[in-house]
């Protein structure tokens, strides 16, 4: 089934200050991580008893990226009122908790085929973050607008 | 970017009660349905004021749409210690919230593309929720567990 | 300090159809449900690993249950454009959740204190919403709403 | 009903790097701001069309905020491998999510009464995170972990 995110971006109403093809990449990716985290908090929960003791930190950095990257998207899919400030700072933290995930997952991927997969997903999401970050940039061509919050558009 | 939700599932290290492929388009469609009703309740909040008065039961359905999506696509993806009456139940939230959803989208097709694309995502999701169904009744193939919760595996 | 719940249903510019102290009561409940779920998940992966590979199931519940009523009281925190069936539907996965959730912490309670508190949260919250779903039933007094999303008020 | 988030983490079965009391102070003023937000969007829908017209952005502005605050608990009521990066990361974002929404409402303070109380709501929100935030650092004491995950404890 493919991704609507990029038909919905399309029909929006209004303009979006970002490349729209762009953000449509960063979502669809971080839809992915979360599940992905999701599934491997789970699959790790499922590993026997021996394997288990040395997974804990792993589920619970899984547990915070799936969370994490899901609010990350809910935010990149608004952009009435858009606020720079606001969507940056969440995107750093999802940047943050995709390195951190994807090291926690790095060091099983020997062991766990589930943990090499989330580690690769949370390494390309961490990318595709990175290269969405300058473009949300307050001062940059993402956002003119100042930390505190505009007027209403509609006035 | 193609979703990782079937390689999870192939790496699970455990038995799943369900058919792997049918589990992972149901996810990747609940994942799919919560952005774009996401999105569509952002796009209607930027459509002009003589439109958005008849929106906002529109903008409320997309929201409750979106979130319980979100957390049937968590509880699908988990599956150790499988209990198919939480399953089933949070299952039927999502099919009738895809159904009011789609309803309410489906009013305004005419008028705004992106409850177009919106009400169709929200209907095939509906769809593939009622195709797993079945599969989640406790009396079905797909679990013989009691409503209580069954003792740890461990034990 | 004190929740804002009540405050905030006062203040509602509109009609709510349902009793608001109820309401504001369920709402609470369910939000510190979710937290004492998700810190009981935790709580057990912090747990020596001979104890550990007996809450595996208790951890998945309790993130299930966690997420689930985050978006349970979400859904009946909207009123705008009530529609009785999705909250109805919602409210009973919950009740499923907290009841699931109850008994697989019950089993724990006299060796963690954790789950013992968390098995009563998780009860009196399934009180709770038992209390209200009666008054969700479309044919009751809390809706007389069909299960197609009616027109929109401001038509 | 009073919140059981002290009581879980009185009962949690490893140290916490942090101050408990400070810390169940800041989890309970985020589900109370999460809370707050989500009504205060679906107030703002329910006002008569010629308000409406300028709560777009405040709409907005709730919904972030809502999830935001929501994923902040969540991550702050997990201790087992602590990281203080990602904490951090996340609590600044939520320190300009409530930043950015209680300047929003605050423009709505004097017509509406949810604006005036989700304001309010989110400064004390704000002022609390801000409270917390020093302790998070990674060079303070909330924290010696490097960026990168430390191996894991049962190692």
């Amino acid at each position: 089934m493919a991704s609507t995110t990029m038909q919905m971006l399309e029909t929006y109403p209004a303009e979006i200050e970002l490349d729209r093809r762009m953000l449509a990449e960063v979502i669809d990716a971080l839809k992915d991580c979360a599940q992905t985290c999701t599934a491997c908090a789970d699959a790790c929960l499922s590993e026997p008893v021996e394997e288990l003791q040395n997974l804990t930190r792993c589920i619970r950095d899984n547990l915070d990226c799936a969370e994490i990257c899901t609010t990350t998207a809910s935010v990149l899919s608004r952009h009435t009122g858009y606020d720079a400030n606001l969507t940056h700072a969440q995107v750093q933290s999802a940047i943050q908790a995709t390195k951190t995930c994807g090291d926690s997952c790095d060091e099983h991927r020997d062991t766990h085929e589930h943990c090499r997969i989330c580690a690769e997903t949370c390494r390309s999401t961490e990318q595709a973050l990175n290269g969405l970050l300058p473009h949300l940039e307050p001062s940059g061509k993402g956002a003119q607008r100042p930390g505190r919050a505009a007027p209403q558009q509609g006035r």
